[in-house]
């Protein structure tokens, strides 16, 4: 643990937002998500839910303003009726996190795995709402 | 995750409760325990208090009855005022879980640091109260 | 081993089930299965039987019900006139295990060996039953 | 498999039994043995009793008869009452083995621990009986 | 050594050969093969003649009787005139080991080298025979 | 980079501040310390001072108060004549940063080495001074 | 540190400059560069700006004059309307450290991402000026 | 060092020659040659040159004759005016070696290259010689 | 396999030798030896009997001239009725190699294999002959 | 290559001597010394002489100061008659090159094997002259 940094992010995630650059990707994942298979590195956050994990990580890292959408979430699949409220607890948190939002991309499921299998990194976290996965792009720091 | 573990386990840590045999120790550090310096094998569970993890850990690994006390605390450092109510939940949460419980044993903090290098693993939680270290001593499967 | 997980998964077995995620698969193969030259990840249970393999699994892991069959078969080879009777302990053990179940996907065999390869863990057990190779879908855990 | 190779050992262990020399030892360690904290080796072979295993290792490995008592039990500890009939099917095997048999060592538990740190390699059966470890000196090859 | 497994087998080769499934292969190739640079898993066993090593493969080993020919020879390339009166042994070998045997498949010298390239081990013997490379496809195991 | 933190600690030196616990030691080393040949882990900061770097680390690591002076340095060499009025620096950062300061312990150049080869880590920064060489002990993060 | 070799060059930079022939490529880049992500060899150089770290390598490395333009620069993304002064600084660099100059290649962002993916080496500096990447083409030794 | 071994050629670069097969290439590479970034095993020679090298593994390795030309050079590149006299030495040299030799094989700069990336190894040298980059392709050894 | 080196040398076994310096010691040890547990660099040649191999590596290796006795046999054990021709075909091997030659040193079981322990690497032959184990110590090589 | 750096030294050799610290030994060991068996590093510079490499590493690293002899010499075994011109060879490189010289320490064989074991590397080169080893200690880089 540190002075100043949220006590939820390992060591290890914390070195990997470091590392990312401008462009580079990093999935937030619900505990269902097929993170091990993807991932081109894992980060295990297990038991932990995924709003307190995107408030930690936004506390240090800026979206990218050269996309109009750095965050993706993945749509819920044709004919599942379940409901996706934690998506507003998403956008409520970028929102405070003084980062530009202009409302979420939206990707397929089979193209948002696609997609977690090219980012840098995937958080697995304990998340049990279903569709709670989110990709952010990284920023510039000034 | 899977049906009936508790999902604050990570898969690393449910495999080396597995690993573990009858007299192997475990110590579920607090969060500021020097646990990477320590540890043979570490196991983070960053962001996490410890009671939960003990909890979740005595679901699946019993305690030895071959020693009178197979849970080990630190003690608190001679001058230190800080108390340490995390222990009454400690034991509380030992005789909920069907294991025998005599009360605990009580290490000097470097003899804690010495048993903690002969740990099969060491949990790294994010737990805050000071002198939140316990280790367990796993006991026989029936 | 540990209170309450059957005591055929091996800690790395147990690992893997717990790292899965939602659509990843896993194949209980045979004895004569080319495991060590498919696998991505290999498990060995030599000696085994695959039914008690099976079992073991499935109380742990649920089934995808995203899809209509998650479980498949290596179909026969033409001209090949061995019994199969081990399908039919397949089928009861998923009835019983709780889980959907609406018949197997049938594979032919060189088909099954490339879904293999992408399969998130092979499990080579000793069974000598011939065809008794099956491939299970991770579904999501509530 | 291999045509007359029991299919009980798996291909680590067969390695490990040809690579060990004349006086090497190999441990069978029962289910609560303390497998992967002493074992400069480690072979698992979880779910399997520990006299399947003894009779197929004895199938391919002579004892050693440059020693007395080349296969050496843990002494049950002073105080538990628990019966050992395992000892007997191990004698048996042994003998039916066509190895020279004159009895066996018995070793505190502690002591066959440091032993165990010593031995080429542990096996780590699932057998629930207790006290089932039994350590085997390698033998020379005529 | 161990009782009953002919002494020119390493213990990485039977641990190979055991880990083969039905249908994986491997390469006993002569001193002058490339098994260097085309082999997934190299086996060297220098200064041996590959007749030896043949037979005592196949004294554990069965041969694929799923497809016609499960063993393959490395055609003389043309214009190169030199005798190839190994293959006549090899013949003698496999007939004697009690495996069928209909004739072998005869394969160009680079697609060989693709197959080698494919297989699940190399064997470098030290053969000094020219052409006295063999493919071998397992068979299974009853 | 991220935000609020200083970009002269390497992704590698903040996943090891975080890593360390109560108690643990850092090195930070001038240019000519033999650092590499004495580190557990090393952390390379070529081409910086050591000032710079004291101050990052402050920013983020809290010093112990369970010891009397958390900070030491290695003394003059008995006959070196040089002057290290980068101390004065040092001290002043410490005060600037919050922490407890009550002056620094002075250590024999050969026990300055055996305690960086304790240490939890060393930092190589380019620093040209002399005895510019700092072992920080971290404190409790509250 | 050595004589004669700048101090801000790491160890491993070093040594990555002398094992690069004619043709390879390295890129220095800014503190925002993807660099853990596309590069093949990471140098960290974090904290440092991009000109020091240029001065220095060409202290050591010849440009290619096998090629009309061996430096190359990120262009500036349509629309972006940040200005570059640090291209003058590095022109400047170059032409003082006595290789040819002719002016830049300008590079589109991603097709720079592609080459940095194909360059031996990336450095990651801290350089806080956008649009600051560069790659150096290495020339022959005479 | 051996007896009736070259010491110029290193453990690593004798270990490889014997490793070789027939029709595995080896490259000598001068000192300007991208030999870390192209090689797929790399041993270096620094500070030698590359006739002294060729002399020494020609004493112990056969050049291929089952092709025209087993020795290939580099062509000059169009527009270089550079001469080339170590082709004669290395001509030289073939031709003392008692090996079959009927003139180059000549490759264009990238082409070669590309040849350089399939081969089994590349010789680092410190040749300062332009051009003097020579592939050979191993025989037959009787 | 190369021109001038005995094929039943492997690659590895042949840098290994080359390696070795002045005063090293390789064992060759026969078929029972424990040689993979005492090596501290194991080379196998199962299937061969000892004496090629010692009179392989004399073509290559002097032995060491500042002992008396660079050779070293492993001493019958008390009560073992053993005989041991093969040290005359050692001793033999060495006279016709060349090298000095006073006769073998003798060394008890144990002190053997804790010279084992120290030598630089034991080649494990396939000898069938019991007490057919020799240390050799490198001479200089002129 | 590089510019200004002798290209006798191999890249590794050259990030060794950058690593070095005040106070840490590098042995230039000649061709019959144990290299391999005794350094934590090991550089091998085959087939050159050790005289070469010394003017070489003397360009690049100061000496130790700090000591009033910071170059060892191994001292000639009692008995042996051989010369050792090379050392006036190596004085007179020091004197050349800068260094303060007060002539060598001379160290027994055994001590000097010692000293290397906890040198910071080991350059092997293909000195043939005898007693040609020689410990440098490294001093500070202004």
């Amino acid at each position: 643990m540190l002075k100043n940094i949220p006590s939820i992010l390992s060591p290890e995630l914390l070195k990997i937002l470091m590392e990312m650059g401008h462009g580079d990707e990093i999935v937030i994942a619900d505990g269902n998500f097929p993170a091990a298979s993807l991932a081109q590195r894992l980060v295990r956050l297990d038991g932990h839910g995924a709003v307190g994990v995107l408030e930690a990580v936004l506390k240090l890292m800026p979206l990218d303003i050269y996309v109009e959408k750095p965050a993706a979430l993945m749509q819920v699949v044709a004919g599942d009726t379940v409901e996706t409220p934690i998506w507003d607890e998403y956008a409520s948190i970028i929102k405070t996190s003084g980062e530009k939002f202009d409302g979420f991309e939206h990707i397929d499921r089979f193209d948002f795995y696609d997609r977690a299998k090219e980012a840098y990194a995937v958080v697995a976290t304990g998340e049990k709402a279903l569709y709670a996965n989110i990709i952010l792009k990284k920023g510039v720091v000034a």
